[in-house]
């Protein structure tokens, strides 16, 4: 538990959902509650997986946003570091302790270039994606000004379609000129299939990803022609970590969601057929809502609507419930479907978000809940931290 | 322009996104820009408006989040106050100095309810909306417990499909127990018909408002019979004011998006067929974007994802250009479709949200902007306050 001194002055319902002590029941709606048992075993359970495998996991920190849950990564997890996709956001997770950070993103920016070249000071090691050798000499020029060291990864779009480049012959070309650039260190790849994690079948992402490794020992074996080494072969997400663990070219792993699964990833199956929020991993994340109008029969009004939660990937799931579904957002109400009119005006409700990326965005303060009661209010720490 | 010392020990870049007298290419993206002058007229154009057809205007903070777009909607648009969704919110505006408070919402939480009885020793007249006259009880306990007094508008269901009572005979009921406890004030009617201030007819608009002022105009009547006059008859959106200003019934506008401007509700269409966001109203907010990466020569990344918008109503479009198109939007990139190649690494775009309230909600700042100089940055001020 933290020291309560920090949420002096905070007032419960404006400033924050809830303090630590407060049972569950006492919690101010909307707001997301962590289950820390259900947290701590998916990030232990991906942890021993990485080990196991002989893999370095460098957790995806633009999922959740929070130091504490980072450094929890870390100390239970074995995390090497984050990952995370802003310059601002990486200053966040620096500031906050965490020694490895890398952004796993494209730095283009003249003011943003600067910021990461500084990053080193705050005593992280700083790492960047470049897909355009006409970035080389900004960031080497930014590194050499504050006196430090930017170590880069050369990123290849293996099916994201997104940044990166597509050719091995790019690849070496772009690695070259960081190797030779003062201030700049080449330490591998960056090669993420994004556009594939969120494929159902277990088949398909395969299929998906054995295309991204090719491509991806292509460029290693090119480079390695140049006498160019990777430290760093990065990749892999909550749909894919068992194919780049496995395929003998990858090294680090960048999975997030995991930690706390939403409804979208849930619904993607296993080897075996089954939900990955069916055994593989648990549902850690919620949105807490309340009733807050019953006025009709069948039909009962939340207080999470599109400001507590992003539907980009769908409308949220209420957790253990068959008998009521959430089944409209507008931006301040949710509509539940009650057709038996089981809910009653301050019932409260778990939803696990459809997408938790965005939908931790929204919120300032993740309440942990242990055995009903909340053992911790930890802050979204880079929450807005798009720069 | 602000006190420039608000901004003291803020970093560009981490904590805000610019500070005023800022050329627009230093500012760092993405974040919201508002153009002051579009702003400007849009506000005094709906107060002019309000003004002519009689009516009152309490304007919808909920959009906004801002002390100081409400504040320049008083001052500017004559607005007699605001309405918002929140108790939490409404306590931002009411301590940034907004007198007169309506909380468009039912609250029923116990905290919640307590809360809102001492607002107004916060120095703003206190309103919230009612439809169950089981929360009549809690709202006068509550109230008399602080010494205040809290103004209550029966809600009617007029077509939202959310919050609100159905029929004439529910709202005498519920308005006689406000009227007959001690610390209430029955206040009048709030019948805002939500679902349709998106269609793109303007006829279908007409026949949805037809059947809730019909409504309306009963319970007004029904009212009446039992000795209780309405001091507020409160609805109308962006998409409907003209009807309720018109109807004989209603004295109180809420509109909201006008004074920003959205895509999606730009599409909709005037008595003259043409889209409301080519004369009626003006883009005064926009998405600031950067282009990242161009590694594709026909696909441009630009740095606005998700994490920068809610795109529940759609995708962004970008303002002014017809060469390039906003396609596809993922945490935190957008892909734009660049089939000539016109655009270079770091081009700046103003995109038009999908939908301007959830996507202000994931900001921290507005930009003011005017002849291409920083002005003024505001915050958002309640952001993020959803209890």
């Amino acid at each position: 538990m933290k020291d309560m001194t920090e949420f002096d002055g905070m007032e419960v319902g404006y400033d924050i959902p809830a303090l630590p002590g407060m049972s569950e029941a006492e919690i101010q709606t909307p707001c997301l509650v962590l289950d820390l048992d259900a947290l701590e075993r998916n990030i232990k359970k991906m942890g021993d997986y990485a080990k196991a495998h002989g893999m370095r996991h460098r957790v995806h920190g633009k999922m959740h946003k929070s130091v504490d849950v980072a450094q929890l990564q870390v100390d239970l997890g074995g995390a090497c570091g984050v990952c995370c996709q802003k310059v601002s956001e990486a200053e966040v997770f620096a500031r906050g302790g965490i020694k490895d950070v890398l952004v796993s993103n494209q730095v283009r920016e003249p003011q943003k270039i600067d910021r990461l070249a500084r990053m080193p000071k705050l005593g992280a090691r700083t790492i960047c994606c470049v897909d355009d050798v006409d970035n080389v000499a900004d960031l080497s020029a930014a590194a050499q000004k504050h006196g430090t060291e930017i170590e880069c990864l050369v990123e290849i779009d293996c099916g994201a379609g997104r940044c990166g480049v597509t050719t091995t012959e790019d690849v070496v070309r772009i690695a070259k000129a960081i190797d030779a650039a003062p201030g700049l260190k080449f330490a591998g790849i960056q090669a993420y299939q994004g556009a594939m994690q969120h494929l159902d079948s277990y088949d398909e992402r395969k299929a998906k990803i054995d295309v991204a490794v090719a491509m991806v020992q292509d460029a290693v074996d090119g480079l390695k022609a140049e006498g160019l080494e990777c430290d760093i072969v990065g990749g892999g997400g909550t749909g894919s970590y068992y194919f780049e663990s496995n395929s003998g070219v990858y090294n680090e792993l960048q999975c997030g969601s995991y930690a706390f699964m939403d409804a979208d990833y849930g619904r993607i199956l296993d080897k075996d057929g089954n939900r990955i929020d069916r055994g593989e991993w648990e549902n850690a994340l919620f949105i807490l809502t309340s009733v807050m109008s019953h006025a009709k029969a069948d039909k009962a009004i939340v207080d999470a609507g599109l400001k507590a939660q992003s539907v980009d990937s769908g409308l949220p799931v209420i957790f253990g419930r068959d008998d009521v579904q959430y089944v409209k957002c507008s931006d301040e109400h949710g509509v539940v479907a009650d057709p038996d009119g089981v809910l009653s005006v301050n019932d409260k409700l778990k939803l696990v978000p459809g997408h938790c990326d965005p939908t931790c965005n929204v919120h300032d303060w993740y309440v942990g809940l242990r055995n009903g009661v909340v053992e911790t209010v930890w802050p979204v720490s880079a929450r807005g931290k798009a720069y």
